[in-house]
């Protein structure tokens, strides 16, 4: 399972201010602790502040760049943002994300196919959020046809199958998984991520839902989500749902996080 | 998701010694218990002691059933420590249990058939316990041909499919989640238990592991279980499940679990 860090997001109240005030410390400490915790990529995202959104970003990016090399995970909407964002990256970054709406392709996927990055494909187009998962299908299949016109290999493709709130509609943990599976074994070179926390939107204990839904997520085929990586009952969820899923060869990661406590 | 509660069982030894004593305080608050945790069935399980099964089960049918009317899960594989419970109870019982063993399906299943009763059918012949779920659809398919020449629907049985321990082997409990996958879709009137703890046998954090793969078998259709209903986190990981399955209708369960405190 591969961890995308979600905390450097300046959506989150803490983080804008830290931006806004140029908190260098705040925003180095979440990376570091995020990097510690085992993400394969950092998320970082400079908020919703389109005009100040290119300086923001690429402040965030030097200043995380100085205390990892952990690759990042460019979190916007915005071309120009991205554009300006991905000449001062390191390493190659992953991009948060292109869809199936003709902007986003238009204007994203060719900074994805010239970079050579990975990117998160959302499920969804410029309609409303699909309520069965065999439109969405149809967007991904819509999505890999540009992804492979463009030249990336679907194993840089991060399908996200899209999981909106169970208290809106008490259908869409199935819809998430069953669009996994129906995407896993058309695409077997794809890799499938989701965003976890709006499962549980508007309800009480949501790091329950969101552990739980986890666990049955990578039973369809997630591999790969951008969460909290500092949520130990969330990494203990991982770790036994890898072994459970025949992932964890002769239960090692099992063992060892045992052994450091990770289960008390 | 139906519990069969677990705690009384001889083989346990606190279990094994309120027997021997016929310490009836010990046994009652058991039962008691069990059924206050929402328990649909109580497993009984005198030990493994040939000769003095019939007594011994009896004699907790009669101070089980003095405390409660919920119904009992007669667990013994002695044809004639069966014959001589199933006069006692006052509920039509669930037999546990029946499997591909010829001489459990000639001795056992008439009774299961005569009275009515639920049965569990394990997914295991004479033979070794069988490595792939293709091998485990095919015993419990001449199970079901059995149980319907006997004349019991499909209703009322309950495949368990078996987990082993991921210890010994890692595919244990991807194998069992596709035997119930795939016999679900064959005989959709059946049922899926499973005896819970054997797949974390040998392991640390055994609760962990026996939670996550509730979690992934409810997924693959699992809608009994025998377990302990008085492991809260066990309870909180079923309702979760449930929500997230699209199965708890407007979050109602969810929600009221929620007040009583069961997620804290």
């Amino acid at each position: 399972m591969k961890i995308i860090g979600e905390k450097i997001n300046g959506t989150r109240k803490k983080v804008a201010e830290a931006i806004a005030d140029r908190n260098v410390e705040y925003i180095q400490n979440l990376a570091v602790k995020q990097v510690e915790a085992g993400s394969t990529w950092l998320d970082v995202n400079a908020g919703t502040h389109p005009g100040r959104e290119p300086e923001d970003l690429i402040w965030l990016i030097e200043n995380i760049q100085a205390v990892t090399d952990t690759p990042l995970c460019l979190d916007s909407a915005n071309p120009e943002a991205l554009r300006l964002a991905i000449q001062k990256v390191n390493k190659t970054p992953m991009i948060n994300s292109i869809s199936g709406e003709p902007d986003r392709l238009e204007k994203i996927l060719p900074i994805v196919a010239e970079h050579g990055c990975e990117v998160i494909a959302l499920a969804m187009d410029e309609t409303k959020i699909a309520e069965t998962y065999e439109k969405r299908v149809e967007i991904i299949e819509k999505v890999i046809k540009a992804t492979r016109a463009a030249g990336v290999p679907d194993e840089k493709v991060y399908v996200d199958p899209l999981a909106m709130t169970v208290a809106t509609s008490n259908q869409s943990g199935v819809v998430a998984c069953e669009t996994i599976r129906a995407l896993k074994s058309k695409y077997t070179e794809a890799h499938f991520s989701i965003g976890l926390s709006n499962i549980s939107f508007g309800l009480p204990a949501r790091k329950q839902i969101n552990r739980t839904f986890l666990i049955l997520a990578m039973q369809a085929g997630l591999d790969c989500a951008i969460l909290d990586p500092l949520d130990q009952d969330l990494q203990a969820a991982i770790l036994t749902s890898e072994l459970l899923l025949g992932l964890d060869e002769n239960c090692l990661n099992y063992l060892k996080a045992s052994r450091k406590g990770l289960f008390e």
